[in-house]
């Protein structure tokens, strides 16, 4: 096992060298381990995690208090909080962690060739995962646990206001690792809240594989521009529903209501309406508006949805590229199915858009041309999640191309490797 | 169809532009095209290729006279030469991409959801990728044949000494397009030798989706440095071969004489051999080496190595580390397998590595820690190549762990869109 000797605060550089040597290191012994032992490590974390309510709970109020004095918002202090349910649904989730499937070693494809050598592409470990969150200290858990099912070791980095918080998870964390014969280090808590630590870890090539930045879009836009290593990154969620011509009307209502309103403040919530023009002259874009309105939802419209729903505000171009999260939706009139399509693709994120309709052919088009990490007919934008998927645990949603697209699972945390097992086959 | 009308040679930022504008609106209209409709066109590719055979020698003969009047090398000059034979094998290796399976709309998972929404995960294009290559010109065609494939559009950015060969080549694809009422836009040839064009499409995230660089390391960095959007590597090919304890002295020797000498100048040559110290005390590490030797290949060992087979040449940590793609082979005695894997793994370019072993728990082992894209048991190096496992044609070999890894078919060149079909699904 290796330690880091260096103090943060008086060396920064040696200390995020020894820090990433370490995980390094600690990702080589991951490689050998067997999935059982993974499991029983995740099993004696969450066994960790709940012996150490009060540990967990002494450093959280450190943290409480100090953003207390701080001035954090009601919200952020929410959100800071180390409740006894949400100690325990941190341990739950490392247990449902530990009864997924094993991720590695799965057989992606295989053959015999014509010379004999057998050739398998297995999934494996990518190595060793950055990764850089906000304000709540479960991800901490989350990550690592997800990171460890999936044979990679992990340098987490959280937000500062939860440093002390952070450090007693990753303590339990550690613990449950020790206790299950694995190396500790597997697990690496940046200690510090200097920023040039994060400058430093995503410049790691060749020892740190991966960054999975989680939060805002200034964060991630902030990872990005320092980074060398790869980066997989969730922008924005700026979803659609497109109503087409040939929609069911109740249909149509329901899934514009409940992808705006279900929950407002997340990624998969719609923030666009598009109409097909006879969808608005049936009169169905009134009836959509009027109980979007219900829900106390702000409408801002193009000029033909004004025409029909006289209270909608006037939208402009930046409504069109806008994630509210919030009660807001913007609504516009289209000619067609592929003006949709080039609306959508022009002014979307790629993170999840939808079609009504009762036409095959329509929702065939809409699925093959709008260029989505999650293309959807006849349900609601709040379904592209990871849970919904049967994924497991998500460790968040790409809006990449790259790797990764759409809901991530610990399938996404792997790489591939190509196997062949030959009898002496030389090249003629 | 959009096309480029600003002059390269006064007003590069709008002409790379206009470029990146005209292969994203291909890119869409791609995506709303059949296989068979793809397919068609490789066809008329092929056709075009070679009927225009004249056309092609007539750019590739200015070409073959700069080059010469610069003083390029005999072997520079020879790769850039577009003979009888070199013009009807790109014209076949156009027709094989043709009969290769449809990468695109393949489902790689899928369920129905309790709630009744299918839920399926497919193959699709990528976007628009540029790809960035040094002097062969039938790069060009193969490199557009793989992207029309898979459904991108590309952007080609070849080498200046060859730039009227790739000038002529992309006209006969973008013939061929045509011909199959594709958007010829679909293929964009950089129509300037100015590296600021480089500079400037690498930045243009949003438009270009990836970029895969082929050529030299230099090559590849200098893409890297400067790339904003993601780019797909192939860095260098230091390749292992490791003769374990329990090896077959005759294959032992014939797979290190082929990994060795088969072809030394590619990338998936062995260029260190590592033997367990019972090996080197057998008298087999000496068998090797004599019969490399007689092949003409300088050995350069370690002091064991030295100790058993005298004309070996001291080997310096620079050896460890070296792609020697030449008549040279590095010699290092360990003591175990375990040892033989941290110096894989330190030193080595996670390309391909083999184990010569008749132990099966040795063989697993080693497949299990070594960290490379290619793991091999009882088969020589050279055999890791799209061509060999089956993958059709090659767009490269990634030593990057994400997206792709190793050999890189035409599926690497797809993403995945999740798509799910409901009947009115709303969540509570």
């Amino acid at each position: 096992m290796t330690t880091t000797t260096a103090d943060p605060a008086t060396d920064l550089t040696d200390y995020c060298d020894q820090l990433a040597d370490a995980a390094l290191a600690a990702s080589r012994s991951l490689a050998a381990s067997s999935g059982r032992q993974r499991n029983a490590a995740l099993r004696e974390i969450a066994v960790a995690i709940r012996a150490g309510r009060d540990e967990l709970q002494k450093a959280n109020a450190l943290d409480l208090e100090a953003g207390r004095s701080s001035g954090l918002s009601p919200a952020m202090l929410d959100r800071l909080e180390l409740t006894d349910a949400r100690i325990e649904s941190m341990a739950a989730s490392v247990d449902r962690i530990a009864d997924q499937p094993d991720p590695v070693g799965k057989v992606i494809e295989g053959r015999v060739l014509d010379n004999g050598i057998r050739l398998q592409k297995l999934r494996v470990p990518i190595g060793v995962v950055l990764i850089i969150y906000e304000s709540r200290p479960n991800v901490t858990c989350d990550a690592a646990a997800l990171c460890l099912k999936s044979g990679n070791a992990t340098v987490l980095r959280g937000g500062k206001e939860a440093l002390h918080s952070n450090r007693a998870i990753a303590a339990c964390v550690r613990r449950g690792l020790e206790s299950a014969g694995l190396d500790p280090a597997a697990v690496q808590l940046v200690n510090t809240t200097d920023r040039a630590a994060v400058g430093a870890l995503l410049k790691m090539e060749g020892r740190i594989d991966l960054c999975i930045p989680r939060g805002g879009e200034s964060l991630i836009r902030a990872v990005v521009e320092q980074a060398h290593i790869p980066v997989i990154k969730h922008y924005t969620g700026n979803c659609h529903v497109y109503i087409d011509a040939a929609a069911d009307d109740q249909m149509a209502v329901d899934i514009c209501v409940n992808a705006k309103t279900q929950r407002t403040g997340v990624c998969n919530a719609a923030e666009t309406l598009l109409f097909h023009a006879e969808a608005a002259s049936s009169g169905l874009l009134a009836r959509v508006c009027e109980a979007l309105a219900a829900e106390g939802v702000e409408i801002r419209g193009d000029a033909q949805t004004q025409a029909v729903f006289a209270d909608a505000k006037t939208a402009t171009d930046g409504d069109w590229a806008a994630e509210y999260l919030d009660k807001i939706v913007a609504v516009r009139v289209v000619d067609s199915l592929d003006q949709a399509a080039q609306h959508i693709n022009h002014y979307g994120s790629k993170h999840t858009d939808a079609i009504v309709t009762s036409d095959l052919a329509a929702a065939e088009h809409f699925v093959q041309v709008v260029d989505t990490a999650n293309a959807f007919v006849n349900c609601s934008t709040r379904f592209s999640d990871g849970g919904q998927y049967g994924l497991g645990a998500e460790i968040g949603i790409s809006t990449d191309k790259l790797h990764a697209r759409g809901p991530m699972g610990a399938d996404d945390l792997t790489t591939t490797k190509w196997v062949a097992y030959g009898t002496g086959q030389t090249r003629g």
